[in-house]
């Protein structure tokens, strides 16, 4: 298929991993763009996505998609030849959504928070991003990924959290694997699949980055 | 068809109102429970939305689906026999999904930090609060409704704000008329349909609720 497939992302984006994990669950070539935030939003990113300023955006065919999870739902419906993204019944699919609407709200948000504090402070923003972990643990459950035996949308909106998670342990002085093994042995399962394990990046080129960002908030 | 759906909500909530609209125009018959928000929120809301505990909420089979706009959608994906609410077109589709997201993400919260702010504040929060609008009504442009001819989701998400314009005209002191005029015939091309007028609340009646709002909260 020789579609035009722009991806602007930025590498240690987690919204911009999803991106790229669908598209290559789907086996779409694309080219890949990177945007360098530290050094200010580029014209081209104020240019296809005015609204939000923020990677990834997908450009198909001309057109920019923003918003991560309409981008990833978007490449489900474009390319449905092959391995289906969305759960096929309304309710999985309204709690996938639910459950990724919930990520988008929560992780960052509170992790920038502990990141960004201390003492007291910190340490309830560290309690409160364990719990979000343990809340998506919970629901997990027995299964081996979020959409029972086959790898999904809920799948693909979290695991590329994974590859902060030595950054949340390093600020918060924690342990995943102690808070949340059955999460941790969860994201090693998506690991095995080349779409991941291929995208995401290294846990301490992440530190490495977070680091360099504090130093550039400090300027 | 008989089944068995039931609709957590407050009458005031625009985002309820979104899933009331959508119930009506796929003709689906619901048990409808009030919430009443001023009180403090009801075990029965605390059980059905233990995350978030906000309205509305649709029981369908017994089963909570969450968030309006999740639930639009599987309102649609479940009573798929007649008024479509989704485009059809994957990239139509992504764009009004974006746009429900601006506006969940935008309205309430510029809404309520100008209505609960004074001076120079409240001058930034309403001047934010306008554009918002007009940039609602300039992705408009010149169709009848955001989907073009037909009513779908961007209407069902944007139009139950309409019945709280006198209460931000009355809070910010401008003219919704006069900013935004197309958007005024849009709103009042949507209040033509049974399922839009039978919905929304007299637009007095939503400021005397406000009113009752701010007092509650300056208790």
């Amino acid at each position: 298929m020789e579609e035009e497939v722009v991806l602007l992302d930025a590498w240690a984006s987690m919204f911009g991993m999803r991106v790229r994990i669908a598209l290559a669950e789907k086996g779409v070539r694309y080219e890949y763009k990177e945007e360098y935030l530290i050094k200010g939003k580029s014209p081209f990113l104020l240019q296809v996505n005015p609204i939000h300023k923020q990677v990834p955006v997908l450009i198909h065919k001309g057109r920019p998609i923003c918003e991560s999870a309409i981008i990833v739902q978007y490449i489900d419906e474009v390319w449905n030849d092959k391995n289906p993204i969305m759960p096929s019944d309304p309710y999985e699919k309204a709690q996938a959504r639910f459950w990724v609407d919930f990520i988008d709200k929560k992780i960052y948000e509170t992790w920038r928070k502990m990141w960004l504090s201390e003492g007291e402070e910190h340490e309830t923003w560290k309690k409160e991003l364990i719990s979000i972990f343990k809340q998506l643990e919970e629901i997990l459950g027995d299964k081996a990924f979020y959409g029972g035996d086959t790898f999904g949308f809920l799948d693909i909106g979290l695991i590329p959290f994974y590859s902060w998670f030595y950054a949340y342990e390093t600020y918060g002085n924690f342990k995943m694997e102690a808070e949340c093994p059955k999460l941790i042995a969860w994201a090693k399962r998506c690991m095995q699949r080349d779409t991941v394990s291929k995208t995401l990046p290294d846990q301490k080129k992440v530190y490495d980055h977070v680091l360099a960002m504090r130093k550039a908030l400090e300027k």
